[in-house]
């Protein structure tokens, strides 16, 4: 890690902490893979098994920062995983990218099957929501506002619409603003929520989530940036999925635009506006430069 | 309409303008046609087209007995059919049961392509929810109670693991209480939704909402029956659907387990116990009476 701030380590030490009540709050909201039907059950917790959850940890993150308590954060962060984790099964599929490796293993069709997959992706997304509506920690008026981001968020006008775009555009050379649009959509509004959310556990004030807001849209750019390099530069083993896809699928990126080394800067120059963006939150930001930093330094 | 009531003609001369309602819910929360991407808020709209809404009618009759206000039951309405609208669009997927023809037009997919429907499933889901979370006409603790509720009525423990069941039953003979058990998650679930809305719309008592339910599932079920006994005897103009499907794919069906006849008695024997429960129930029961008499004498 960097050494962006004095406190760097203090998140870090925290982060394995999270990532257990995340498996727990998970755990919790899906039926038991023996549940009948068990090859559903089974399926689901597959589909959940790996990643980085780096959406998980925004929540936490941001939350920290404005001084929430782990417990009114649980569901947030397990929602946007669990919605997560249902576009990757759903966008995998022979219909969508037909993709065959995720996080390194078969993908959930490839497991299982395409029907079951389909099934795996429409009730991950079910559990997102009601995890939300069952916590026990937040209020109705905290859930409900909750739902609505993240519905927002993944729905048409968000994630869903993104990849809609995305599919559209094969073959297409966008423009920077068009690729942009896209990504804001595709990646961009779920690691938004994640600010959204943390702020709605809050009861932050419209200034303090403006502020959030700024980070998570910076980081959500310049997470897609990254990403799309990691692409181009990255060998599918380091990445855990194929790499070189777009370029396969004859995709608009940002080093396609840019060039490669234009690309890079431009992420640079955004992880380092999310956090000043971070700095001037009324809160502790050291968990959102850590954050950031952490982002920043990943390879895969 | 028969007339097993005197009052049997009031719900009915209201159907329209509930339709009316669920239309104007259901354009209110879905985005324009326009709206980019405009391809997926067009098929999104399409696959909302059609259909006989007997759920939302559900909704409707089980708020009016028991005195809610159709403001108060137009956000539930709206939400059932746009998870039942989810379900046919997956459903008919080419890696689920590959059907070409839905309500007597293109599936979603033939119409559009494969992976449009599956987004469009997708939003609609989301879509779903967020009608209930953005209600104006429901308080905080009712939204969530009603958000849990249609969770769990869709998720893997209800309609999706009903659909799971299904598709893994196909060459197996089940057994009866396996077929309904089968049914009482792939049809029932959302069927028996409808009352458990309604009784939270009205703050209803723990007795009430046990006879309403206990009305749902007799008509779910019933429903089923008559479902397999028109894949069975109609045809596909008539269905709006492929006929004889259940034949075609050896799956077990109430017919093929007790004969038509039998299945016909049965089916007929559970409306009669829906209509009882109505009767039993502290309220107005013609609605719920005119729904069952409606359902039972539908050919499609």
């Amino acid at each position: 890690m960097s050494s962006t701030s004095p406190k760097a380590s203090a998140f870090d030490s925290r982060v394995p902490a999270y990532l257990q009540r995340l498996e727990r709050t998970t755990d919790a909201v899906l039926p038991p893979a023996s549940t009948d039907p068990a090859r559903l059950h089974e399926a689901i917790r597959y589909a959940c098994e790996g990643g980085k959850h780096l959406r998980a940890l925004m929540v936490y993150a941001a939350g920290e920062t404005l001084g929430v308590t782990p417990e009114q954060l649980d569901a947030a962060a397990c929602s946007v995983e669990l919605i997560h984790a249902y576009s990757l099964v759903h966008d995998d599929l022979p219909g969508m990218d037909n993709d065959d490796l995720r996080r390194g293993r078969p993908t959930v069709h490839k497991a299982y099957d395409e029907a079951t997959a389909i099934l795996v992706g429409d009730t991950l997304q079910t559990s997102a929501f009601e995890v939300l509506a069952t916590s026990d920690a937040l209020d109705d008026a905290q859930k409900v506002q909750m739902i609505r981001a993240l519905a927002h968020a993944s729905g048409s006008l968000g994630m869903v619409g993104g990849q809609a775009v995305d599919m559209a555009s094969e073959n297409l050379t966008l423009t920077l603003p068009q690729l942009e649009s896209l990504h804001a959509r595709k990646t961009g509004a779920l690691i938004l929520v994640t600010c959204q959310l943390a702020a709605i556990a809050a009861n932050a004030t419209e200034a303090t989530r403006k502020g959030l807001e700024h980070y998570g849209r910076c980081i959500g750019l310049a997470f897609q940036i990254q990403d799309d390099v990691l692409d181009q530069i990255a060998d599918t083993a380091t990445l855990g999925k194929t790499a070189g896809k777009d370029l396969a699928q004859h995709k608009s990126t940002f080093p396609s635009l840019l060039g490669l080394e234009q690309a890079q800067q431009r992420a640079h120059a955004l992880f380092d506006e999310a956090r000043n963006a971070a700095r001037g939150i009324a809160g502790h930001a050291e968990p959102l430069l850590w954050l950031a930093d952490h982002i920043q330094q990943r390879d895969h």
